[in-house]
C-alpha cells in the first residue's frame, strides 16, 4: 500500500510520486475523508520538551528535539491528514540546525508517501527563481511536493517554478489573498478595471491552471486564500473553480468551518491548514494525544460542513 | 580604523554597528567614493574551481569551495564596494552546506565591518514575519545588515521586520519595482486612483521612511528599484527622496550608469548592484583579478555619471 495510515510506500512503485501533487492530495483526501493540512511551525519555546533552556540554548540539541517532537506528531496524525505544511521561517530562525531539522522532517513525511507543502513564500526573477525552484521542487534535501510562492515580482517569475514543478509532479501555490487582517493594503486595492488586485491575479491563475492542466485536469498551479476572509474565499473559488486552494488561518487565526465550506463544495481541490492549535497543546495535555485529538476534531468539523 | 581597505574593525568600538544600516552604507560610500554593491550569487558550475564535478558532486566540498572562492573576491574588492549583497536562493539550492557557506560568508564580511544585505525577498504574516525578522536581522548566524522583503502580503507584515531592524540598527529593503522585463504584470497595474501599483507602494514607503527616521534622518526603510527601468527609477527617486535605494540589474541585466544617475543625484542614499558580471570572469581571466578590475570599472562608470 502506498498511502493512508498503513505505513511506508512500496519502493517498487516510484512512479506514484510523479502524479501531480494536487491529484495525489485529492486522492488521499478522498480515501481518508479529510481536508486537514497539518501545519508544522516549530516554536521550541512553546513546549518544555523542546524549550532551548532545556539544552542550555544549544541550537543543535534544540533542533534534534524539534525533530523528535514533530516526528511524534506525524506518527500520531498521518492517517488523519491530507497533507502536511512546513513553515520555512520557523526552521530558518533556528539557524543551520533548523535547516537540518527541516530536511529531516521533509524526509520523514515523504518516506510515508504523505504529500508535504513547504510554505516559504519564495519569489524572485530569472535565474534566482530557477534556483529556488530547484531547491524546493527538485531532488535536493529541501524538496517538497509543493512550494508557496509570492507573485509580486511578476507572472513571468512563476514560470521557472511551474517548469520544474511540471517536470517533477510538484505544485506551485501562489499567494492570492493572505489570512492577515491587513492583507488588503495591497491585495484589495481597486484597479482601474474595477476589480481588486487579488481578483485580477486570481483570474490570471485560473487561466494558468487551465493552460497547465494534464489529461486528468490536474495542474501544478495552486493558490493561497485565507480562511479569515469568507466572502473573498467564496469569490476566489468562483474565479478558480479547478485550482487547488491552500486555505490557512483556520482555528487560532479565526477561520471557521462554516466560513470555508463554499470553497470545499462539490469536492473542489483544497486543504485547510492549522498549525499551532493542532501541534502545541494546552497546559496539562500530552502533546501527541492532544495533536491527534485536535486533528480529529478539525477533520470532523470540516467534514460536517461539507457533508463528507 | 573601522572600515575601508585597512582591515578588521576595532573591537573596542562595537557601537559603530548600531548606527542605522543606511547611515553606515552612506558613510562608507562617501569615504571610499563608491556606489557599488557587489552581489554574491554562488553558481558553482560557472567556474572550474567550484564546479561540483571537481568534487564528485560532494555538496559539502562544493560548499567549502564556494566559500573560498568568494572569500578571495571579498579580499580583492572590499575597498571598492559600499556593501555586499548575498542572494539567498543560490545558497539554499546547495542544501545544508550552502547554508553553512552563507553563514560563513556573512561572518567574513561582517568581521571586516563592511555592510552586507541578504537578498531573500522574505515576507509572511504575523509571527511568521517575526521569525524571519529574527533570523535575518537579529543575532543568529544568518544575520545581515539589511534584508530584502516582499510587500504583497500587506504593509502590516512589514512591521515585525521594521521593529527588529530598528532595535538592531538594520534595514528592511522592500521590493517596489523589480528588474525583470515582466515586472509590470502586477507592479504596473493602474489603480482606480490613477497611479500604478508600484507608485502607490512607493508613496506608502516614503511615509514610512519619514515616520521611522532617526535624528539624523536615517530610516530602516529601503526600496528595491531595478536599473532596467530608467523612467520608473527616476520617478521612484522623486517619490522616495530620502529612502535608501537598492538598484539591481546593472550590467548583465542591461542597466547602464547613465540610466541610473537621476537616482544617485545629490548624494541620495543608494547602491547599485551587479553580481555575475563582477564575480564570474570571462574565459582565460583569473577570477580574483577579474573581480577587482570589473568592480573598479563599475565604480568608475557610476562615479563618472554622478560627478564623484
Amino acid at each position: 500500500m502506498s498511502d493512508g495510515g498503513s505505513g511506508r510506500p512500496d519502493p517498487r512503485q516510484p512512479q506514484a510520486l510523479q502524479k501531480p501533487f494536487a491529484g495525489r492530495i485529492a486522492a488521499r483526501s478522498e480515501k481518508l475523508a479529510t481536508k486537514v493540512c497539518l501545519g508544522i511551525d516549530p516554536r521550541p519555546a512553546l513546549h518544555p520538551l523542546t524549550h532551548p533552556d532545556r539544552f542550555d540554548g544549544d541550537p543543535a540539541k534544540t533542533g534534534r528535539a524539534v525533530v523528535h517532537y514533530f516526528q511524534g506528531i506525524v506518527e500520531a496524525t498521518h492517517d488523519l491528514v491530507a497533507c502536511y505544511k512546513l513553515q520555512s521561517a520557523f526552521f530558518e530562525t533556528l539557524g543551520v540546525p533548523g535547516l537540518i531539522a527541516l530536511a529531516q522532517l521533509l524526509a520523514e513525511i515523504r518516506s510515508r508517501d504523505v504529500p508535504v507543502i513547504l510554505d516559504g513564500k519564495r519569489g524572485d526573477v530569472g535565474s534566482t527563481a530557477q534556483a529556488y525552484a530547484e531547491a524546493y521542487l527538485g531532488e535536493g534535501v529541501f524538496a517538497a511536493d509543493a512550494l508557496t510562492v509570492n507573485p509580486y515580482l511578476g507572472l513571468d517569475t512563476l514560470q521557472p517554478f511551474l517548469d520544474v514543478a511540471t517536470a517533477n509532479g510538484r505544485g506551485v501555490i501562489v499567494v492570492v489573498k493572505s489570512s492577515n487582517s491587513g492583507s488588503g493594503s495591497l491585495q484589495d486595492l481597486n484597479l482601474a478595471s474595477g476589480e481588486p488586485l487579488w481578483q485580477h491575479l486570481a483570474a490570471e491563475l485560473a487561466r494558468l491552471t487551465d493552460e497547465t492542466a494534464d489529461g486528468d485536469g490536474c495542474s501544478p498551479v495552486g493558490a493561497v486564500v485565507g480562511a479569515t476572509h469568507p466572502a473573498e474565499l467564496a469569490e476566489a473559488r468562483r474565479i478558480l473553480p479547478r485550482t487547488f486552494l491552500l486555505i490557512p488561518g483556520y482555528g487560532a487565526q479565526g477561520g471557521r468551518a462554516g466560513d470555508i465550506s463554499p470553497a470545499l463544495a462539490g469536492g473542489a481541490p483544497a486543504v485547510v491548514s492549522s498549525s499551532r492549535a493542532l501541534t502545541y497543546p494546552n497546559e496539562g495535555e500530552e502533546f501527541v494525544e492532544s495533536a491527534r485529538n485536535a486533528t480529529l476534531r478539525m477533520r470532523d468539523e470540516l467534514n460536517a460542513v461539507t457533508g463528507t
